[in-house]
């Protein structure tokens, strides 16, 4: 249920959140929007006027990050094989938010390891704080010349820029000690290519995600995500020290209950309606409908305890479902958030749709989403953000 | 003297392709000129039509680092420290160049690696190769977005990405195996003030560099890249490990003769009263060809020595001079070479005295060149590059 105190402003929902930001964090790694930035510039539609949420829920799991990395980062035993400390941020993006998170991460390890140096050396003062190494990672197409012109002048660490996509090896063998990724590991690297098949039974038509899809589409999606994640965590696996840990944040859902119960579903059961309807009236083809599909998927934390204990170079800390929005308050306001969709993803259905149809087809949105705004209030605060935290054995 | 063969033709002159090579490579490192790219696009004047000789010149010093690699390189020792073999390219710039001279060295390395290992393990072939990951360096303005997308594919090494000044330290202590740097430590971190205070025998009225200046202007110039140097060789002694190589190449000069008698400083005297007269004219103001300076030093093998002597964490394993344009032939095309030297400075001239004196002030310098090309063809084959290697004590 939406909560009832009305002193703050709800402007969306909790897991649309994560479909906001991740688009926001690694719109780079979007198979279908690969070179299609958010709306750029400052105008009524542009991603910068339009990323209230972004900036309110960044951070949300940061201080389980600083818990985990006091209770359970040995940060004695990692700095006495290498006097360097490497991190890496896994899908980065441009943003200020990987800087925030790196800085409260870097600050964790320093208080970790004076903490435990202090302990076992009450009286030796003088022992040197081991380097912190940063490896910022995106995609190739990602714009690393405005992270690297926006990194902090008074960080803490030495920052390197990786590109490349994190699927495949990125850094040397056990030379990590420590990884984030956020908002990202949601995101497919490719289609799987049954959705556009149509002797296939995943041939997902009409619609543009495994949302309300048959059973055999969201395998198709289950299949794929499943890929990834083992050649993932194979990476990470050969990456990562012994005893170097993981973080994980990216959309999630609890095991067994279909996507279409939760606001981000009804926004893509909402798209793929409005989007019928136009085709329907001849505004756009129906083939166009049934060859769009985003490479979403949503993860229960079983399922991925479930690939990691398969993988078997991982032990699971923590793996937890929580919600991402506790900050919002009030009912949703549907025309503010359908604005940060449009902001945050209209690059990528404008591509395929064609730009003349978007104020068509958010327009169709707003009263497709008004008019089941009571099911959206009341299913907005669902735990729907995954957090996972890795150790390699 | 210009060699007479007449088969080739003979663009321009040795060093020259020193300047016109240094813009190329590091432009983001040149303090006057720091937001300024070459000349886009592909236009009469573009850098992209007029670089024939930076692909020509190319490569000239890299049989040399094979060389250096295979007589004194210890591959061995290196790798059994670490699993992962680092190098680090300093003003690595945006272009094909930094690929082609990393290729070399990492080949070279293997090669080094697989027959030390043959000849202290004859019948073990199944030695493991080490990684290696290449560090790419430019200041935060350089184009690593460029740099990125256009990495080899089939390449053998890992690799990222560093921005920031090379003056400081940019890597972990003892983590680089090898450092090479080309055309960048001949520029300036900052010009030396008293360039430009009246009341300073070092005032360089008049002038555009310290071709043909007073004393006093040639020691604020060598100073000032005698500070650099030193904080360059701070850094770097920090992060090379023991035995760890660094190629340094760069513009150089022999010891005691004035640069006036070399083909660039001739550039730039010609530039510099190309200058004057217009400013006699009323074209320009006097007072800002007193305010413009190149911050571009030549060093000669001797004083570079001094230097990394002063230094004392250096060994010198070679350190000298040579023709970096042994492969032109014929006589120098003035036009050609100032369509040239226009693509890659233009920008810095025209930054400062506006753009629109530029087909100005490029047209006299053809003439002022054309009056002095016997002059320039007697000297263009000189040594002036220099090659320098060190070692990590």
């Amino acid at each position: 249920m939406a909560e009832g105190d009305q002193e703050g402003k709800l402007l969306g929902s909790a897991d649309l959140l994560n479909i906001i930001n991740g688009d926001h964090e690694n719109r780079a790694k979007l198979p279908v929007t690969s070179s299609l930035p958010m709306n750029g510039g400052n105008g009524t539609y542009s991603y910068s006027k339009n990323s209230y949420y972004q900036k309110q829920s960044a951070g949300v799991e940061r201080e389980k990050i600083i818990e985990e990395i006091r209770e359970k980062l040995d940060m004695k035993t990692l700095s006495s094989v290498s006097n360097t400390i490497r991190l890496a941020d896994l899908g980065c993006a441009t943003g200020q938010n990987t800087f925030m998170t790196i800085q409260t991460i870097v600050e964790a390890m320093q208080r970790k390891y004076k903490s435990q140096i202090s302990q076992s050396r009450p009286h030796d003062s003088d022992d040197q704080m081991p380097e912190f190494q940063v490896f910022f990672n995106d995609l190739e197409s990602n714009d690393f010349n405005t992270l690297f012109t926006s990194l902090p002048q008074d960080r803490q660490y030495l920052a390197a820029g990786v590109p490349g996509s994190f699927h495949g090896r990125l850094f040397p063998e056990s030379s990590i000690h420590f990884v984030h990724t956020s908002f990202s590991l949601h995101w497919l690297s490719k289609l799987p290519e049954e959705l556009q098949n149509k002797a296939s039974p995943a041939w997902n038509k009409g619609r543009v995600h495994y949302t309300s899809a048959p059973n055999e589409v969201i395998e198709a999606y289950a299949c794929q995500f499943a890929e990834d994640m083992k050649r993932f965590l194979n990476a990470r696996a050969k990456e990562l020290v012994p005893q170097g840990m993981m973080v994980m944040i990216m959309t999630g859902i609890p095991k067994g209950m279909p996507y279409s119960q939760f606001p981000t579903g009804m926004l893509y059961d909402s798209i793929s309606s409005s989007l019928m309807d136009m085709a329907k009236e001849g505004i756009i083809e129906e083939g166009e409908v049934d060859s769009f599909n985003l490479a979403f998927y949503a993860a229960s934390p079983e399922e991925m305890a479930g690939i990691v204990e398969k993988n078997g170079c991982f032990g699971i800390e923590r793996m937890e479902l929580t919600n991402p929005a506790a900050w919002m308050k009030g009912p949703v306001d549907i025309p503010s958030l359908v604005t940060h969709v449009r902001a945050a993803m209209e690059g990528m259905f404008s591509r395929h749709f064609g730009s003349l149809v978007m104020d068509e087809l958010f327009g169709r949105l707003t009263h497709k989403l008004q008019d089941i705004s009571d099911l959206i209030n009341s299913t907005c605060h669902e735990k729907v953000q995954l957090f996972a935290v890795l150790k390699r054995k």
